[in-house]
């Protein structure tokens, strides 16, 4: 665990109504937010977690929310760290919202984790749900060379699977010190991410349980839910999780604390 | 039944942001919409379903909002159709928002009616819910005679609290051809009330289970809600049941439908 590193990916941003990030609060008026990927350099593998969106999806169904330059992709950001998509050998996903599975396609010889219950939110999700996941047009085209060897009968997926696929449930220790916590509320199958470093507090990656400081700090749960009470009570296990492990918490959507970190190619260890 | 009159009581109006109206939806800005409530006069008494807001709790604590004139309080309407507050022998309320609730202390002769889980909701809210209920502040000074027969140690209810209380669980017919639906989401203990009149379609109130015409088409949730699921549930079951006795949708707070109606004094029978 010694020699474990953190790098945080930046892919870019997108822009939504402040109504649309803080659930009956606002205020209203737009605000951007960063969108980024984790990467784990771990002894047991490459894990990275969330992908990112592409930007040329979001150019043709939601124009002008994107902001994604070239660099700011899976490709793009592996680059300055002199890897590959192929070298990832896990994909991790908080959840499967258009803005966290993007990229999982190019990672050609990964083995795709997710919850047991996203994968079938993201198969039939309810109607409340549909517009978070993506569909086919979201993902780009697959690679060439990502054909399942889980097989999956519908289309859906198909445009999401790495080579490989994983389902869990319940918390997971996914390698030594690479924690998956269930946040629920967001998504039914929402994890939220602790790694351990050697050389500093745990980090915890919240996903989209919570979207910024101020939605820790205010109890306010993102607009997009799809169960109240798991919404908070996810805000609530973060704070208990963070007090627990002593753990710094990484949220998800916060231009304000994105601004404090250190983007890769630096790294976390 | 057959001498049954339905009365739309103008309680004024109030403004959100358009995303406070329509869940996820929108768009931004100013959305003014109406709050009335529901006079049935019916031989077995004066059934009154809601009774609006009090404007000095709003000015005071939220500003800008409220426009209501004296005309557009309980005594104000009743007046205009020769009634006082003290006529009321039933108070109704679809659920105990602040806006729902406001003239229930100056019906004192009334019994409230009310779901269970709507009494327990308004005297423990979750963190979600504290926001809809109304304060002691919210609903002005009790009228002196106000004195409940009904004992409740707490003292938030005892301001909402007419001199009798009643609480109802499941679907309830009230009175001949009164029948109050269940419709939680929006709150846990919702109810929608459907009258059945000599001359016309029944009249489906909808209560917050649905606020517009445009919800019940593109299938919008409340932004205030407890219950994503519950919410979708009950407003497909306004369309089975407006289906099922073809009964006529009135929505809680639409200003285009208001302004096609008859308020008070004209009536419906």
């Amino acid at each position: 665990m010694t020699d474990t590193k953190v790098y945080l990916l930046d892919f870019g941003t997108l822009v939504l109504d402040g109504y649309m990030m803080f659930w009956g609060r606002g205020p209203s008026g737009p605000f951007r937010f960063p969108c980024y990927g984790v990467l784990v350099e771990h002894k047991e593998g490459r894990f990275l977690f969330d992908t990112g969106y592409s930007k040329d999806w979001f150019d043709q169904n939601m124009p002008g929310l994107a902001q994604q330059t070239e660099l700011q992709t899976v490709p793009g950001q592996l680059a300055r760290i002199g890897l590959r998509p192929s070298d990832i050998t896990h994909v991790v996903n908080s959840h499967m919202h258009v803005d966290h599975v993007g990229g999982n396609h190019l990672c050609t010889q990964a083995c795709t984790l997710c919850h047991k219950k996203e994968l079938e939110s993201y198969k039939q999700p309810e109607i409340w749900e549909a517009h978070g996941y993506a569909d086919r047009t979201a993902l780009g085209t697959a690679a060439p060379d990502a054909s399942p060897a889980t097989p999956e009968p519908d289309d859906r997926v198909q445009d999401i699977v790495t080579p490989r696929f994983e389902l869990l449930t319940g918390d997971n220790e996914i390698a030594r010190g690479v924690h998956l916590f269930e946040t629920p509320g967001h998504t039914p199958g929402h994890y939220s991410m602790m790694v351990e470093l050697a050389g500093r507090r745990p980090m915890l990656f919240t996903g989209d349980a919570c979207y910024t400081k101020r939605s820790l700090e205010e109890n306010i749960i993102a607009n997009a839910h799809t169960d109240v009470r798991d919404a908070h009570t996810s805000l609530q296990r973060l704070r208990d999780l963070a007090e627990q492990y002593d753990a710094e918490l990484f949220y998800s959507h916060d231009p304000d604390a994105w601004r404090d970190w250190k983007p890769a190619p630096a790294h976390y260890s």
